[in-house]
């Protein structure tokens, strides 16, 4: 089985701990591709920032999806997930939604731990968008200038402990996830000095993936997620016009 | 005052429909701009479609903001809306977002009347992200093929004025809201019809446009609307590149 | 175009500040009228209060209607509003709905400063009225004798500006309201000392209310905004008995 | 112990009707007194009924509350029962707070069959503002014309119980709430033709009140029930002058 | 009239407790028996202590109710109540759902203050499964040990009053509950030092549960509270099978 | 590793069809065991049957759960699921929560296909207790009697797939769940005939229990699934008392 991640920022260093997070928690077996984003920012914490990140992941999909058994895209608040599922035949999920399944099938309630203050507001749009408002504690951020993105495990690591500390102790969470590709792997690091369970987005990702390939559920042929119908486009990259024009079997070009 | 409409599919046809309605509906003084997208399809019935639109839309608002006092983005669903407002110096609104206000402001309970079935989930989804689902009595749908997008108007008029009155009867609606582009200016056809008040979005869009230029409640500095932080970007093209660069005041080149 | 207010309060130096900031905030050719109710309270804070201002705006609407071409309830908390939308042929709005969708306009999450600490839990409700709990991020209050309401501005000015920026830095806001008559026209003065859009009740009812003028979207003659049906009634005033007569054309009087 | 049930509308028919089951309903030691607005409408269906009645309730209870142990608001939609709760010093509650605490004490979900077809929007939105809207299943209306309000159940009582029914078999409702003034005493005489438990606004009042009464939980001095703070007013009614007055122990008269 | 109040714990202290309180709040005429679990631990704060619960308060009303007119689970979190209420032909309420009753019939919002810090999480699962989390306004609770859970009212009383007091001044409780059987009769002994209603779940459940059997509102035959359809068990206790057989009027013995 | 379901039921044909589809899914390496209830119902529908089965569960949990490295509760409606999670010290899961996270990674909204009426409230309360009420499109169930519950995919499977196409087709389900371990393994037979993903709770919760084991999150040692407090018990199972001996370290039996 092969899965691609998507890092939809630019930021080569991040790739890596996903390249190495995700080969660690995958079966036997499957292999692990990480693509990079060629255009967009360092890390995504906005929403015109993932608005960016979204298009360059739809583009990395269009070029290489054939290529892999199930598609990840590999940034906290799963830019272009719901649009990639539409499109895509094959299962896509996201960091944030595969560790927010992990997170309900683990407790109640979970706290979001993240790399800045910045970032909480579209985290908690993320939530609320997949329904899940009800069951996230709190999320709490950073308050640090992260020049090295890459390095931020190392540079933060003590401080995000003390983070999800205060989520179990005041907030009422029951497990605790690390938010975003650049903590890829820390949660196997921290786990034993923090007293819940913790989940993270990678590893969750590798597994949920690998559980949709295995369960074949079948590509929506209706529903809002069937592929979009086929209609009069210009302008698009030569890949993104061939997956629409595969999606729908046909697709017409205007001219 | 001069009002940047921009449709992010590539219809010309839906861009004079819209440029029509809006030139009706402004005050004196108001000039009124329509960019239509070069890249994109038709008309917007997915998320995929709209993570194409909402790229298209940052692009035109990349480099013709400067000459506008506000920004519309003129196609109901209002794809990227909420990541302009962040990168943008000046205000933006979009098609749902206006006719969504001009709905609450006229009665407690609205309607949708739209040009598709497979359109009802992106919509439900854009008025959830709102937060105001409580307020959706319901969304109904044409269930025709529309071969020629901007003669949906003529083609299919009476039917939709039916379902119009099919919200009104056993949904209750208090207001209908005719959504999306292609029915710029229907409204104003078909009120004396329809036995509530009736909303259409782009008169909605140019009313609160100048509303929002008028009140000058100034750009977020803080909060989770100021501009995106400074941080190293690659491979985005120059007008995006300039108006992150001019959002910060400066930006870092990544090489 | 003529907007009439009605501050349903007794406090005419409440309806001073109103009329200032509506005339300072209306297009050229839109004239203001200001109405303060002749009996009641001298500011409501309290959902008996509420009831006494609402009865009291009722009463002028009654009286006063025909003069305008849309009416404003010129309280915070919009006592008797929604009943107003009903009976009266011509558009409604009040300070905490106009504020509120220039808040949505401007932002997600919006705080509210109020006068006072008692004053929230009856503001938190109209919110929660009006479906918009999900984008209150926060309501803060004074929490000082207020002796003469007229003159809040000048001796709470300071800690109004303090109460903002918590709601800034601490409880998420992306715009802040200025909520209350007894604060029309603050905003002016202090938007430059709040890094988010501030937002004036009075100011957006003044634009809410042209705009619903030119929109004319019609008034409801079906569904839950229709005229109240015909039926016996007895002891009402003159003017709103007739008001009633006039909405559904008739009327029964029990004798 | 004396309750006094306020039937904010005109209606001395439905004053018998609320006085005769009231008294079915009574323990032992209760006595019921009624009162009839001496102005309003012949039934309230409208906010804006709702606000005449709100009104002419302050006044009755101003009035005559000094003889009551507890107070109930005898108009389902409970109009002006919360502002009540605030201002009087005996315990106060409403047909449909009563009821639906009724409802919520036999099941999980209740269906109200109300009526009229227009009184369903005003109910849902007090279900609403009670936080209820969980557990409501659904409000079904008759759609009959209704001369005399104080005979509907002679001539519409088949009808009732078909709706009734209706919402059990299609609705999930686990509770059947029939609900209005004028139906007070029907639950009685059609209960075992109905599968679920059914309940009556006037009966679950006697009941609820009484247990307010002999519960002796307090009157609010603090939080948002506490009596409104003490202020300038003028151009009340007497009685509601001297119930401000009492509520805070002085209160200020403007001159 | 007789009421059977389980406790579904172990201890006797608390049971002595919840006699003296339900023994104080009866009416003239009203017997209270109350019976403690043989089986279960000596409080419950955990789901699987609820689960425990629930078991044993299942037993002891198939043993013992047909010797009552309703039915009280007596402790707070109402372990087994929506179940019983399904198969009980009596009424049946509990203490949580029949405070809420009383908070919602007294006030807006409540807090709850309890016996411990863990027991929070539970107590918040109960409220949102009743659908009222609206109108929670906080959960506090002791954070002290309790080794003889029937005297912590006498060692912990002034800190429960501390509590109290803390949610309404800084939570916005409009009345608070003392939530938890060893805490009956303790609102008696506090309220004047509290100022707002205080609730105590032991003397809402004997007024609630007089009303129901007194409203005689049927037992369900239809929807989700009917008795369980008849079908194959075994293993069961004989009384858990009398009572089920006796539901549905017969029931199959698998062999 | 080993997995242990729990056929909370009577039914050893139900645990079969459990047994089966659970080998067919598991990976290699993975052992399945399946325990059925030596006492409970032919299948649960109810609240009352669920809390028989829960008690079920937790007994054979307690005697069984170390020879195994996570635990299934394989009854639609998870009875116990959350009780569990607190006490063993393993991962649980249960055929809801395992059918739900696969259903929210394929689509946004999902509808149950059920085997009865009668089960529909049960499985909506549970759905809502996992904050998922948002995400469920619709709960279609057979209206016919099930004599024999293992034999319900052979003599209802028609039905139960015309069921899945009306979700589709007029309720907006992205995703179709087939419910209950009687359907166990229909997903496969069937989906090809739905045109959207199936999901079935067995395969479903195999994959995720597998995954629970993989990531090694952790057992809460904090928060409100850490093991319940160590205090008095009696009466209890010897299996369930050392459960909770050894949950705390020890534990106090009373006597």
């Amino acid at each position: 089985m092969k899965l691609l991640f998507i890092n939809p920022n630019i930021s080569e260093s991040v790739s890596a701990l996903i390249r190495a997070e995700a080969v660690r928690s995958a079966s036997p077996g499957t292999e692990i591709d990480v693509a990079t984003a060629s255009s967009g920012v360092a890390y995504i914490e906005t929403r015109f920032e993932a608005l960016l990140g979204a298009h360059a992941a739809a583009q990395i999909a269009a070029e290489r999806h054939e290529r892999a058994d199930a598609i990840v895209v590999a940034a906290f608040g799963d830019p272009g997930l719901m649009a990639l599922r539409e499109v895509l035949p094959s299962p896509v999920t996201g960091l944030t939604e595969a560790a927010l399944a992990s997170a309900c099938l683990l407790g109640r309630r979970f706290s979001i731990v993240a790399i800045s203050q910045r970032i909480r507001a579209w985290y908690a749009e993320t939530v609320d968008a997949y329904g899940l408002g009800s069951r996230l504690a709190s999320i709490r951020g950073l308050d640090a200038a992260l020049p090295d993105i890459g390095a931020v495990q190392g540079t933060q690591g003590e401080r995000l402990v003390q983070l999800a500390l205060h989520c179990v102790q005041h907030d009422g969470a029951d497990v605790i996830v690390l938010a975003g590709a650049p903590l890829a792997g820390l949660a196997r690091d921290v786990a034993d000095r923090i007293p819940v369970p913790v989940v993270d987005g990678v590893s969750s990702a590798v597994r949920h993936a690998e559980t949709l390939v295995r369960m074949r559920a079948g590509k929506a042929r209706a529903g809002s997620f069937a592929p979009p119908p086929a209609k009069a486009h210009q302008g698009l990259s030569p890949e993104i016009a061939r997956l629409l024009a595969r999606a729908h079997g046909g697709g017409l070009m205007q001219d």
